[in-house]
């Protein structure tokens, strides 16, 4: 069943649910789903309302330009997004394939809100992989003595996918401020350590120096601050002293690719809004 | 600040959000938090909307009459509850004493939404325990000998004490089917295993001798159906073969106590509502 | 590092350690890891200990001939396990392919203590999915009207391929006892749900039925009685009054996947021993 | 049932266990748990044996001055703990009372394998809660003015406990560097963020602001290093958006009131080694 999502933020006002749903009302929108919240801190009001596409009495035309009306008066940030449109995900991945092979098999399996239609990668090793799930594949090194150039040619890559959506499935090269922000909000990194622990390099490693007793990933959008966007999800797994640096890399994979999953899969269905550096994820 | 809380069920129809939020607008009334929830297989709409009680522009009386007029049409069971009024909490214990004492201690730190009027056992242990809280003290002994006239003894003694909400802190005896009745989706139970696993008698024995690798606590709504009723809250803690029945009894109690304060919080935040033989928990 | 895996179930009596580690000390063995377990209800001792292959002063015959008096002394059960000949691991499946590809995409990157050697099914929909990685794929349907005749070719099919360990990936089909005979210890299932909750058939419907806030997956050795078999792991994953049977069946494969994997993966590694109708995993 | 428990930590060496597990059994000493670890970093290995007191058949002087040449041999640190002899514990509180009252309930159920001799604390706050459980409180206040002074008194004040080990049970004021080198390795703490994140003060507001999805808390040993002390035990709790930081401070304290008594339980089980600033938890 098709749906259409209504995303909403604005400065919290006096009867902001009765107006949205009295004009959904009025075009005749049957709600599956609805959710509120109010940032008490920013004073900022959210909404995600799921309408049944075909239960509107008019055009999404009419119904945007009349909408635009309400959105003017209170100010509000929003978008309509139609589920008939699959979202256009990007997979970017380096050697490690763990996160990659999840996304891919779940892709494949129609669990996925949304149509993957690459993985690009800095180097050859997923060609195979994303070959068997007839993805299409581009590698775009990235070299130390042209590291410039390069990433200029992998920016134009991620540019000509057309993208809705990318996600760093481990890809571990840092993103040039200008895609950061030229995809502001739609750029989805998996870090493997519980942020903000472990901000940077071989999280695992510092994670058995330190001896913790729980590791975790984190699913976050991707800013020009390293590691520093909003989070969207994260998750953790007990370790002990008998596991080394290694034994948590490994049993981290398990978690990471279930949180990317998971966080990417809250962003595809439209339930992440972002306010200031956090998510509100209406799950 | 003080709340009036709007809890509604009934019969999934169109334009319900907008009908009630555009009444609550229109005497004024600013929400603070709203939940919804369609049940799609009983087709039947559950509502919790949290409205700051000053905010206003009518007597609680007025408001009351005028919604009834929306209640009738939509067929609604509905309550308007008061946060300034607070529950009346009567706990029934034994012997063992980890979730009376975890209780006591919340109320006498304020952290529930309600007031401890009692505790109520079959025993006299816990007697000073409650005493040292303030907390009037009553036993009824339950015994083998004159358990039907110790079971009336009980009931009276419930009723005695006026309870909003009964909560069995490991009571360990049978209720009998007319105080659950009585005081339908009132009365709380934790149960010590991780429902509908080891219904009945000594789950974490039979716990041990199954083997498995988490046991679990269940804090549920009591019916005349013993430990059927709706859940409410649960969850786990990890064991392993080293782990005796009784090593298990231990460890569960920490979850027994955390999991039955979580569960009679939402009660006393009016999060929870029924919906046949389950829980809406709007948390 | 190749290494001997000496592991050991025996009544308890005084000294077992001593007189183990000792042998093992003068046979100039390197222990790497240790590990002990009294089972105080059955008075049995089980032991698990690594050592390094290269460190033997002796031919493993040797060693084994000579272990062999003190095992018969102590009226042991034991075997020496050697990691350098990796287990055949026939993986069996039906229609749904998470718990298959996760396997198979972890046994390509060489995470798994074993050799996938092939995989079977009652359908042919995983077909190309096995040959993607490479690995035999054989289908024996199971039909209505030809069941017997059916179950006698799959048992057949599953003999041939010589497997060490049989992994029931969701396989969704009774396994006739002289095969559960023939495999004592050795077929792994998974099921999807928190045994011994919901043992049969559709636990996850059975799960929204119910109103339960957490479901969770099983994975255990299969024995003749249906999900009774010895527990070797379990895990959870919370959900709420929003989330439907199906969107349970979702979220469920995540944990049946992972605590498949894991599962596989302690009997792969020789952590797991079994003392009546329960595991001890060294973990 | 009376234990003696012998700790040892030495550099690697080839039949070790052999050698103290061939000591304990000439010496008639009955083996009811052993732990063995080899740090492999640090090529050191450690060992935890409990062995009941009553089958060594010698005094345990003479078993100590016999093991004292093995131990000579091996250059281990070793101590052997009697559990007839119980543990001192002195907590240390300040105003919020979850954690002291949680441990002081448990000293009075006897969960603890310990002994609570006082609680004490810069407020009066707590004292009334420490009568009820008969245990004796001391206020020693820590003010901005008198500060260096206070910290003599408290410091003082402590020693005169005679505490075999110190809780500080959210008693949030700095312990001065003498203090934590005469009780080095005896003074556990609880901090309310899951370290390394948000190491220092306010850790919910700090993990409220960053938007984490979990909070935690963290039970260490005190050093001199502010939370960078050897960690025993961590735990941690789902949040999200609509979470304030006022709301996960007070989820946060059923999680510092659970994590921290486990760490102490290992303790007192003499369960934890360490090694160099990481712990060894032979749970």
């Amino acid at each position: 069943m098709s749906m259409h999502r209504l995303l909403i933020s604005c400065p919290d006002a006096h009867g902001l649910v009765a107006k949205v749903s009295q004009f959904i009302f009025e075009h005749n929108g049957n709600i599956k789903e609805a959710h509120h919240h109010l940032d008490d801190l920013n004073k900022r009001f959210f909404m995600r309302i799921e309408i049944e596409s075909t239960s509107l009495s008019c055009s999404i035309e009419d119904f945007q330009s009349d909408f635009e009306i309400i959105a003017k008066t209170y100010n509000m940030v929003w978008y309509l997004n139609d589920t008939s449109k699959l979202k256009r995900i990007l997979i970017m991945g380096s050697k490690s394939s763990h996160c990659v092979a999840d996304l891919l098999h779940r892709g494949h399996e129609n669990e996925l809100e949304g149509e993957i239609i690459g993985v690009l990668s800095n180097h050859q090793r997923l060609s195979k992989l994303a070959s068997w799930y007839d993805v299409p594949f581009k590698q775009v090194s990235i070299e130390a003595n042209t590291k410039e150039a390069d990433i200029v040619s992998m920016t134009q890559a991620v540019i000509d996918f057309k993208p809705d959506v990318v996600v760093l499935a481990r890809y571990m090269q840092i993103i040039p401020q200008d895609l950061c922000k030229h995809f502001e909000g739609k750029i989805i990194n998996i870090h493997h350590s519980f942020l903000p622990s472990f901000v940077g390099a071989n999280p695992y490693k510092r994670a058995a120096e330190r001896g913790v007793k729980l590791i975790g990933a984190t699913c976050h959008y991707v800013t020009a601050d390293l590691d520093e966007g909003p989070i969207i999800e994260q998750d953790v797994v007990r370790v002990d002293h008998a596991d080394s640096a290694d034994d948590m890399k490994k049993m981290g994979q398990d978690i990471e690719k279930i949180t990317l999953a998971k966080g990417l899969q809250y962003h595809l269905e439209d339930r992440v809004l972002t306010c200031n550096n956090k998510t509100i994820v209406f799950s």
